[in-house]
């Protein structure tokens, strides 16, 4: 993981039916997905799945095993609707167990009469799992291997992330630069296709816009070296200039950002 | 599809590095999920896969066998990175070519002069692929078979949308009602819990908040039988009514809605 001919891969696994019904907007893959690039890991799927078990099984197993990291989102509260803990102990074929820590914890925080079976539940975990501390509402997520099980409430969530980031290896950081070309997506295909050609190591992104009620095209260039990145913005900018085509600066970067 | 017995299922894949590196955050799913549900499609299943054939092949394969629906947001453009048509064709074993009406749209759309093959590259699609209007900016999307292959921009999403839905089959109508108890989850777990035993038939979804300063809890019934919907709710403000929980209406909702 982490090493510098292979960046660092990750998946994201949301559960919660909530989302696949509409009812809810999802915001923990676009807080992960941000957060993970600005650590040099690679997000390279997500998955979506309800509160199915087998489907969250075949989430997860089919992400572990192809990914650094998966980080699944929501189903770790105490209602009936809550199975994460147990899919995730059956994807990895161990018993769901208590896990004392976590009692403990619980315990620290209900009163003795509001401490009921179903908030115990929430100490339930994959036998092996080590705690992912919960600042905002005690009840841990956890990690079992790979796989990183945080809340689906997106202020647990991201508390949750915080307290586990500087434990994450990253790969070398990802460096990306946006410039604004005022013109169709389609005027400038060949042209930027040769500059793909020309720079295999760095990722270039081709995404239309309509502003200043001007078509344009928003350039985004990502790779681990910024020599090769600031090059290929060198000859995106001469190339624009050749075709007689405004530029202007991404508006909400200032040039050469990190992600 | 679309039977009463089994209602119709889908599954959204959403193509792009863009989404997943966490420059844009997608707009497509939360849409599309809304939607279908108002359909009577269930939505089962979203994958975010970034702008590789190989990825991309193995969603929308894994996909179209199981859900009666798939439809793909992303990719369907002039540049490089535009590579949905091809992979698609892959995923089913066809050969990538020419739609003959794509192409005349391209031509009746575009002067002679701006008609690059960066353009016409957007009217390349599967063998046999049936066109998906594009009331916004023409390049057409397509049908082949039960994959739907819609625009990555929001708005043409919408558009060509708009354009199919009454040629989807839905399920019987998907109902919802919702309301708020002013409890916290882990204290009305358990009587959630036998209120799902009892209506094995309704979706009981328990989703916990903060509001006008009380912790509290969100909960969602969703089914295709009114009649049982509104016995559950019954039952339900019954419950807080004998755990002397107070009870409001969900503030976008006006008692029973249909999503």
């Amino acid at each position: 993981m982490g090493s510098s001919a292979e960046p660092a891969t990750a998946a994201v696994v949301v559960i919660g039916n909530e989302i696949l019904s509409g009812r809810t907007v999802d915001a923990n893959l676009p807080y992960l997905a941000r957060e993970l690039n600005a650590l040099g890991i690679r997000l390279r799927e997500a998955r979506f799945v309800p509160d199915d078990e087998a489907m969250i099984v075949e989430a997860v197993n089919a992400c572990r095993q192809r990914w650094a990291y998966v980080f699944t989102t929501g189903g770790i509260g105490p209602t009936h609707d809550d199975i994460t803990a147990a899919a995730v102990a059956r994807a990895f074929n161990r018993r769901l167990v208590r896990h004392p820590e976590a009692e403990r914890r619980l315990r620290a925080y209900y009163p003795p009469e509001r401490l009921n079976e179903a908030r115990l539940k929430m100490a339930d975990m994959p036998e092996g799992a080590e705690l992912i501390d919960n600042p905002v509402s005690v009840a841990p997520g956890f990690r079992i291997e790979n796989v990183y099980v945080l809340a689906g409430i997106p202020r647990v969530a991201q508390a949750m992330f915080e307290g586990i980031r500087r434990t994450l290896a990253g790969g070398p950081p990802i460096v990306s630069a946006s410039v604004l070309l005022f013109a169709p997506e389609g005027e400038i295909a060949a042209p930027l296709a040769a500059l793909q050609k020309r720079f295999p190591d760095v990722e270039i992104g081709s995404y239309p816009f309509f502003r200043f009620d001007r078509p344009g095209t928003s350039i985004v260039l990502r790779g681990t070296d910024r020599t090769r990145l600031e090059e290929a913005l060198t000859c995106l900018r001469n190339i624009a200039a050749e075709l007689g085509i405004d530029t202007a600066e991404e508006a909400a970067a200032s040039g050469t950002r990190q992600e």
